[in-house]
């Protein structure tokens, strides 16, 4: 049986939960408590040396890491539904759109940099939320943006089928609701993950829905 | 013409212009200063909401942005030399280390991220410093630990020829030497990045070899 190693909260977890998810595809939990620090347990570290969440480790106890790489794995393994669409221009478009989260949003929120953040460089609790609101609003604007001015935004970023887009999009949103971001500027954002959410898919991979939720 | 949209320093461009020169394509390059803020400019938020390098113009005046999205629709157009392996894990292999360093290392380093640092935070010179040499120091341990455990690393990070994680690497050990981080306890990445060097591909794509370096 395949086996993520995740956290409830984990936004990379989340994404590959949807993946798995839409694929149809079974798969045991392990939980991997990022407050307490179990990612940076020699147990972890030989699956995950960066110390992080996610790992899916398949059948043969092979260990895919990556929360991207993983999607386009099992994209490639399991092509439907597909994650991706045909046409290469298209293809690149829901990945630069899934980059848009994956490599300029999400890096900067983690946990590991709020960390930092306030410990080693003694920012306090308002400066800590403006920091992550700052980079919320930054890269959501842009992705309204993109969204809303390009006919190929359909009810998900990319037409009426979800893509790896709307699977980093969507746990997105969900810790830009947690940390209370104000996102009435992004309707087209939220319309798109309402219709996401919708689907049985997306509503059994949230947060909340995990075996470890606390 | 494809024309490249980007900046000599930036690590993103870098990567695609590896990529083109790999892969032999002409390609016309456009500056965006990002020092001066052009990439905030009207004119190149056209092509790029997000206010970033690079952007790929093709023939057809079609826009391909974000750098792992660009250089894997250039694999896909343009499948010889080939930028990934053919199996689906050897891939997901290559994928996972290239985002090693563009969704964990960069982001946390780049330009704008210093410059909040320093602007809004108030972070002082040595502090920024450690900042940047902490990410490197975090993410090259976790990748020297992965290549140098793994028999799939070769001349290159995935096998003898070089790969999309090679393209996110090279870039990324300049910036770490331009900001005198310690890369001795990194005899395989520095190997690795030693025989990219090597090739033109990578030697022409060097920031100190683009029209705009100064």
């Amino acid at each position: 049986m395949t086996t993520l190693y995740g956290y409830f909260r984990s936004s990379a977890a989340y994404r590959v939960r949807i993946a798995l998810n839409l694929k149809g595809l079974d798969y045991d939990q392990v939980p991997v408590n990022l407050v307490k620090g179990e990612q940076r347990g020699g147990e972890h570290l030989t699956r995950n040396p960066q110390g992080m969440v996610p790992s899916l480790v398949l059948d043969d106890s092979s260990v895919v890491n990556q929360s991207l790489a993983i999607c386009e794995y099992l994209d490639e393994v399991h092509p439907e539904p597909a994650l991706l669409p045909v046409n290469a221009l298209a293809r690149a478009r829901v990945r630069a759109l899934a980059q848009s989260v994956a490599c300029e949003i999400h890096p900067l929120n983690n946990l590991r940099v709020l960390k930092y953040l306030v410990r080693e460089l003694g920012v306090d609790e308002a400066a800590k939320l403006a920091w992550y609101r700052h980079w919320i609003t930054e890269g959501f604007a842009a992705l309204e943006a993109t969204l809303s001015a390009d006919p190929s935004s359909g009810d998900f970023c990319h037409g009426n089928t979800p893509t790896l887009a709307d699977i980093c999009l969507v746990p997105q949103v969900y810790n830009a609701e947690r940390f209370e971001c104000d996102l009435s500027a992004y309707p087209t954002i939220q319309r798109i993950v309402a219709n996401c959410r919708a689907l049985p898919a997306f509503e059994k991979a949230a947060p909340e829905a995990q075996p470890d939720a606390s």
